[in-house]
């Protein structure tokens, strides 16, 4: 087992990435390792208070028919945000928005739902990142 | 050099990407280093084995004229999968289905191509990550 | 604080992830870190001398509102490629161009911003990747 953390950095806001993500990040919460996760650009925007809950769409690629698996899959499923405040319950996992994309969007730390423990910078985020660095 | 395996975790099923990772892959086992692939959503339906070898598109950046780049070099070039299957005769590449997307698609090992070693949760799979995670 | 360097493979050519990238960059030298970016595909592309500059648009999740957000932000704000010059002068950043990609385009070195400093291949690029291999 690895001492270090892992460091997810969100930027994608569709929902299929943020469900991989959240399932990422609950594996590694369940191997005991920290998790620490970094929201910038269209994923931050998915974590607004207002819209975290509202439909995504899915990655260009999946195409009607993979919108359609995902769609049918989805009913009686965890939300992805569910998936990562249960990962929180059981490990140690800090969720940061990034304060450049923050300031693109014009929002404040109230904007954004209390899943979210605070704003950092980029160097702040990769001072902690002594492991795997994953962009999703 | 380092003794952590590369994990790569595969999400998206276009040709461009998939050839992405699997060069990274064989540039990782040419080095000797232990590789962990874990199939995901688009990639996992893109190794099943009535459409693996079948054109899987390229990104929506890529645009016409990148799509048309790629077409013409690709005539005499390897397929990634034979990239990858020649990574596995030079080193220590494990190819694994995610258990929730194989869910998903509601298929089975047996509806996969033969160079999928298995299926696996993403708990196993992180317990290997000790080395970098890298989502593509 | 970690000694291994931090890799990022870039692959995607939008200014929205060009930008992510170069932040990413800049933040890891600020914390004296070794940085290596290597430069595959569309990403590739957009490293060419002679449209470092141009609009390479956004991911195609983005949208027309989040688009107009990226292009009201980027006014007065610095382009990614000052970002990542500033980050060489503040650290250890060292930009390859993938030989693989390069033999794609039909390029050759001359062709590229001079912000590049080789060819590489991918074998050469993972024997430094000793810390996290972050694709973008």
């Amino acid at each position: 087992m690895s001492e270090d953390p892992v460091s997810l950095v969100l930027f994608s806001g569709t929902d299929d990435k943020l469900n991989a993500a959240a399932i990422l990040a609950a594996g590694a919460a369940a191997m005991d390792r920290k998790v620490n996760l970094f929201l910038q650009y269209w994923a931050l925007d998915a974590f607004r208070a207002d819209r975290i809950r509202k439909d995504h769409g899915v990655s260009a690629e999946a195409g009607p028919e993979g919108a359609e698996v995902m769609r049918r899959h989805g009913e009686g499923q965890q939300h992805w945000s569910d998936v990562l405040a249960q990962a929180r319950e059981i490990g140690d996992v800090g969720i940061h928005a990034c304060a450049l994309s923050m300031e693109m969007f014009g929002i404040s730390k109230d904007d954004l739902d209390p899943l979210v423990d605070d704003v950092e910078g980029v160097a702040t985020f990769m001072l902690e990142a002594t492991g795997p660095v994953t962009f999703i």
